[in-house]
């Protein structure tokens, strides 16, 4: 059963938030791809909102770019926790997505990760499904594992090689 | 007839949000405050911002403060005008709520005016009535010609009795 | 008749600009584009701006740059709504023009867009003016119908061949 | 059982993350208080962040100011969800804060809120614990009828009395 | 002869404003203050600035704030150098009014001192007037001689009295 | 005889301070560029910066970036106008070079332009110079004359030809 | 032997610095204060900076604010290290000062610290003197235990007292 | 035997770093790069931090980017003083990274570098090592006289050919 719903309202912005879709898929989340439009079809996003947990969405990951309302209106329309990654913009660097966003009033929070984190937006929703499924947590502890392996042996290689050999690759 | 609706999502708004009222008061223009909460009560606000332009209403002016999405939402939901108004917020001065507002993806404009800048909203609206409303027009040259006559009045009085008496009020 | 009247002061904004026209001649209303400088030519820009309304112009889009004074000062010489686009500028994003255009003084609103909103400006100003004109509202709603079924589109093409086969395009 | 660890590194942090706990109480959500350095106490700060989850923690909340390394060091240390609090800063207003917290690289997420949004850090401590506690839900849902009440009865209060005695309290 | 002109758009700048005035009194040059608007009364400004050159004005020291389009309109209508003075703003901190007098585009240049640094305007116009009367110069010299024994005295009675004495004034 | 000396602190900038020299000499104004750094050999730009008047210098043009002392650390060696030229930084698009020189403390100004606003600096340095030197008034009136047929010359031919053929060049 | 030289340029600041000189105080290193000004009294300060490393002095901690160049330029005369303190600015909230300070150009470095962060200047300074000097380690070590201690009783009297105990003091 | 030690949390960031241990080769200090995420390896970045000391490092240079903990974390861990060297960021510009890193709070200072700054790192760093090598202070000044040359040979340079010549290289 699909466990998070990842919601952007652009396809332009799926190069970005893939990466979250792709480190469910490596924990063996279920998940699901929607681009919908809280400002192009608001009353689809708002059905679609709704309807959220009692199809068993257990959190959403939705990123927006710009005046980012994706996730706070999401935040409002449903109790499952709703994270929000801010999409980086062409002129402002994505502080604006960041703020609108993070910058969320009383009652209505957005888990909010780094600009373009799409990854750890994945992460984070794992996490939160983990304290329910302490077979995720194991999943999670050897991805950490790994991630301290890789730079574990990337110094181990500077050191071997020195810094002219590794920064030829 | 009501033509403008001013709508804010908190009432710790309405101090700002005041003078958009009170200067189109003085136009002659009718107008009603709202304060609905596209956070804490999308489906009233939804339903709300559906019914404007059968109610007759032609422009909104939308003030909110941090992650400002009332304006926006409201732009998504209504064909007529939105002005929106961020509010000052007193961590990052405002400048969340006017990226929030002001960068609107494509599709969907909110006419933003300055941080706090509630009166000029007001002006903004009474222009836009003006283009179908001769007299209004008439009502904005003469509020015009109070602000030239205003500066002139003070001018004069400065060099008259110098900056020291002016000072001193 | 000309309806809107595009401007902007420097020849190097027009390929930002035309999207407002674009989107213009795509609702059928008449507009017009002007190069004219309110700092390189202030006699020029100030017999123009204080004409427009007597030449039956309803709504001006100004786009300008950096220290961007067009759409403000376009704004105190004459009492129809003016539209502000702030240009995207190369070293500090375009934050420099969206200050200039959106932070005006009390009197004298600028209806500002986001930063290369140029197409949004093009939809504010046919908002403006189909408050007296019903048709153009039912052309921004095939408008709005037209982005809602773009979007649903795209949301049914990724569900129907996955995240790897939509992004290959 | 204690399911949710509120954690800042100074007592000053304090009067603002309270909030946090006064939320948790109101839904019935057992909680503690710690006051522990990251900087200042790094080895006692280790023993704590790597004990969370043995203790059963569910969930941190972590505030902390300026070059605020708190909440990533402890989503580092544990494999619960960590949601990150920004102070607001006397100088650069918590700017300073916010990125320390939410522009962290991939691997290593922290849930950020809004600067000084410690209550709604509760409230979504709730949310990702409501995910396997329906009556939570229930509680959830009943905090958000009331948000919605509060504003509707402001609003017929406001259309009742009208803004000035409004605004008089 | 009045050889300096001294114009900010709003009294309420005066205050700010007036150390221009004082500075440019201790130096023994004639200065004159001005009221006069840009965007309020753009016919008088146009007038006034058109004029300058020919009433034998030598230097312009314009204060605005936020879209402060005043310093820069004055220099596109006179070929005499224009000073600008950024006011703070209570919401961005002055940064607006920053970026709306320093940013000017090629061809029309505005000589920008600190937020607030109408003083340091004085002593720049002094400065340019200056370098056709040599006894200004001597003047400047003795004005920054006494800076920096100013300075010295202050070096010497904190050495002198230590650092608790000193600050108990 | 040179009367405008321009510097910056490194040759990298001189591809940008160029567009000063080049308008001087468009101006028949003489001057000298000179690679001079505050930072790297402070004897040899003390010793240069005290000798600017006894040259018969009458103006400084400094272009710096990142943090930019040369400016303002000139304006504190000579009595002469400093003009103060921010150099555009690859990672804060030169906020960083601006601040450095725009926020300069009560009692030395520096005439700061716009980030990379080399060509304006030469302009303002020629409008100093020009108050004891008619012939450059009139210099200047054929340059601001040439802008505004400029702008003209683009207005009519994109007026003759429409956008699609203008923008094609 | 003075070790330490703490120096500002404008005694506003010394209220802020003092917190350098409190802490070198409490290790019995011996320090002194200057107040000497880059920008007004450039000659002394250049007489002063130079001389430092042959009075013995091992470290400078300079704090400045706004256009900061005090302590870039007292790097730029003494091969010793220099710590630069940014001062809260009343407009810019420090950035200015930051930005003035830490962006200094390749080949001078400052050891810049937080906005009005004088302690941890001093403890900077006194971590660079420890390294030949293992006394003050052992005092460092000390101090550092002493933070840790005052926080872990913090922590205990906030569980014995609970939240609204501790807060009323 | 090493004296400083390098690290960075990624091999993304080497190229930047190099620039500091190519300093120190330059100067015939020791010095070691390391490879160690405080992030994703909390307890071998412990481990290997509280050793520093006992390892006879005398300076740690730090580069991290985005939310930076690593200089901070390090400065908590080791009594010996640490250089924080910002990395530059895509989308924010590396502000992200030096407010993480330079805004630590009282009691754990970090000697901070420009954004990239990694050279002036290497050079604080031997300026550090130099005060008790007297023969590091000669190769510094050293240093120092080859950049003063080298600004005076372009200048020299630039003098002889003119500009045109001088920047086809």
């Amino acid at each position: 059963m699909v466990e998070v719903a990842i919601v952007m309202g652009s396809d332009s912005d799926l190069n970005v938030m893939r990466a979250a879709g792709d480190f469910l898929k490596d924990m063996g989340v279920e998940y699901e791809y929607n681009i919908i439009s809280a400002h192009r079809e608001p009353d689809i996003f708002f059905a679609w909102a709704r309807d959220l947990k009692k199809r068993g969405i257990k959190t959403v990951i939705a990123g927006a770019g710009k005046a980012a309302h994706l996730p706070g209106m999401c935040a409002a329309l449903t109790p499952i926790p709703v994270i929000g990654v801010p999409i980086k913009t062409s002129d402002l660097g994505g502080v604006d997505s960041l703020y609108s966003i993070v910058q969320m009033p009383g009652g209505i929070p957005v888990a909010t990760v780094a600009i373009n984190g799409a990854k750890n937006a994945g992460i984070l929703a794992t996490k939160i499904l983990a304290l329910s499924n302490e077979e995720l947590f194991d999943k999670l502890e050897k991805f950490s594992d790994g991630m301290a392996k890789e730079v574990e042996a990337k110094d181990k290689r500077l050191k071997d090689v020195g810094v002219d050999t590794f920064l030829k690759g």
